[in-house]
């Protein structure tokens, strides 16, 4: 039998010091050659009434687990023009005005599938622990003070993701909406048993911090150079959240992948991949003028060590006291492989989820 | 619901003449630059007792059907030195001694999972599809006289969809075991008002021949330049199936593909991809010394006109009685969306397929 799961059931499945633990593993595995990804790839369709259509791949393979999976999405977006510049939403136009986006899990041994998976809990399990595993190997000494700028969905994994890897003495949350910073400090002082504050903007969360998360679907700078303690960890999804010279200043800066833009495919511009490093790529011509292009500074990300290669000690460390940053700049098949079999291990044997038989998904010929 | 379908649903679904039409549209699209494919990737495990396990991975995305489709294999290979040279060989170790192919189509207006459906009869079908195309495009003349090398499954087919393109005087087919070669002749005399003959060996096949289609698992040259009529046209899946001199004395070489070599990741290797013209690409290394490597000679296939630039007149037609060669190097995301969209339209019109709740496949986040 082939097992379908829920977000429900995984977010029950991988607790996040589970999460840590089996993604430190894999980056290890990584960074001795022992597990590969296959770089994300996003085919854009043209735009139509609900918006613009993009399918978007990666695979992943660790034999360590003898699994391999493809994680994709399946997704209308449309792109808007707001206060804080340009943003990118998800349109929930399936039924139910629900999203699309699977982690298919295979054995390496027999081929066969073993689990179909909803990647939204995967997803932010997977970015909030990369973050906090780049922290526990790049941060010194002890920190105590953590900045979430952030208080979405996936700001809030990274808070207890961090609060898993150090014990911190104080945790302050700016996003601009104070409805929303204070909704999620009472949640995480409900969680954890740390003292949490919203404040009111971000040079005041910033200050003095010793790690400062970003968590925002800003493709603007949200934090500057100047609000940071001179040795604060930073990181972020995308290097556009980062003020000009954070990443120039940093004495070691670690990428989560350099492969870290998608090939991408048009409609209408043939089959070449598109790579350049065009933050414009895919975007609808009508917002083009409206987006900001801005320069990626002295530091070329695709130079830079990755996770594995940190997790397997082949990054030389920091000096104290000096500003460190971790660019999550795209997500690894790997880490959907990783978590995909763990998940698939634990409901195997706790009963969970819905089978369907694996026999519809074999076949008795092949070309 | 989504549509799970079989591959003898499909095999009803899809004759090969709907086969033709939909690919014929299809390469136009792609040819006017409004259909895209993700080229193939192939990630490669380490071997195990079974072989080596193999992900591969290919997209498409057509917005006149308005769909988009992944299609997939979780594969364990072998690789075996014999009389004809290395040949490769997908082993059924799947529950019930079965393989792993899938296609998963998606809708582009709600982002849907529509239909799963296995890979191995749309496999075959566009495969020969894709040749009897390109020979549509480039025969200049009524050919009478079609040799086929190979007896196969693969073989087969490229026999029937040629004959759909063209009414035959005569068809040939060679293959090396006799038992073999007359089995086919008589299933496609049964099949087809064509007189079929089974003969001794490949040059007595090609002799005089208007056309000869190779379908053969072979990486040696199975057809010499010498053996063929000034004015044949040539099929193949792999230019190794073809002898020195016929790339570089033909006036047409037209690809399926001019991203004619999959991305591949191998683990051991890190996760650049690797994309060298190496025939040994992810060979175990026992093997490496039995494989012949022959030079590409003066023809670069990534330099060649493709199928749907043939099918959209971007080609010059080539002079009469000259030979002209079809590469049909690698499969392309386009073809199984476009069949697998075919297929799904026409189960729900013909209530065939088992039904799995769409619901299970949709998410309520995402982060």
């Amino acid at each position: 039998m082939t097992l379908v799961l829920s977000n429900d059931e995984i977010a029950e499945l991988l607790p996040i010091s589970d999460c840590l633990a089996r993604l430190d593993d894999v980056y290890k595995e990584a960074g001795n050659q022992r597990a590969i990804s296959r770089p994300r790839s996003d085919m854009y369709g043209p735009v139509h009434d609900r918006g613009r259509y993009v399918f978007k791949t990666m695979d992943g393979l660790v034999p360590k687990y003898e699994v391999a999976a493809v994680r994709l999405n399946s997704d209308v977006i449309r792109w808007s023009s707001g206060p804080a510049g340009v943003r990118k939403d998800k349109q929930p136009v399936a039924p139910g005005d629900k999203w699309v986006g699977l982690v298919l899990l295979f054995s390496t041994r027999t081929g066969e599938p073993l689990a179909i998976m909803p990647d939204g809990v995967m997803q932010r399990l997977r970015v909030a622990a990369a973050n906090a595993l780049a922290a526990k190997y790049m941060v010194q000494r002890g920190p105590s003070v953590y900045a979430l700028i952030g208080s979405g969905w996936q700001a809030g994994a990274q808070a207890l993701a961090m609060a898993e890897v150090f014990s911190f003495a104080d945790m302050r949350i700016y996003s601009p909406t104070r409805e929303n910073r204070e909704r999620l400090a009472a949640e995480l002082r409900a969680r954890l048993a740390v003292p949490v504050k919203a404040v009111e903007d971000a040079p005041a969360a910033t200050r003095d911090a010793d790690i400062v998360g970003i968590a925002t679907n800003s493709i603007n700078p949200v934090v500057e150079l100047e609000w940071l303690a001179p040795h604060a960890h930073v990181s972020c999804v995308n290097e556009r959240e980062l003020g000009e010279g954070i990443l120039e200043h940093s004495s070691l800066v670690v990428v989560h992948s350099r492969s870290d833009r998608p090939y991408n495919y048009i409609v209408g511009a043939g089959e070449q991949p598109i790579r350049a490093h065009d933050p414009q790529e895919g975007l609808p011509d009508e917002l083009k003028q409206a987006r900001a292009s801005r320069p990626a500074g002295g530091v070329d990300l695709s130079t830079q060590p990755d996770l594995g290669e940190l997790l397997t000690g082949q990054v030389q460390r920091p000096k104290n006291g000096t500003l460190t940053c971790f660019v999550n700049n795209i997500g690894l098949g790997l880490q959907f492989a990783a978590l995909g079999a763990l998940a698939y291990e634990r409901a195997r044997q706790r009963g969970l989820g819905r089978e369907m038989p694996t026999d519809w998904l074999l076949e008795s010929v092949h070309p």
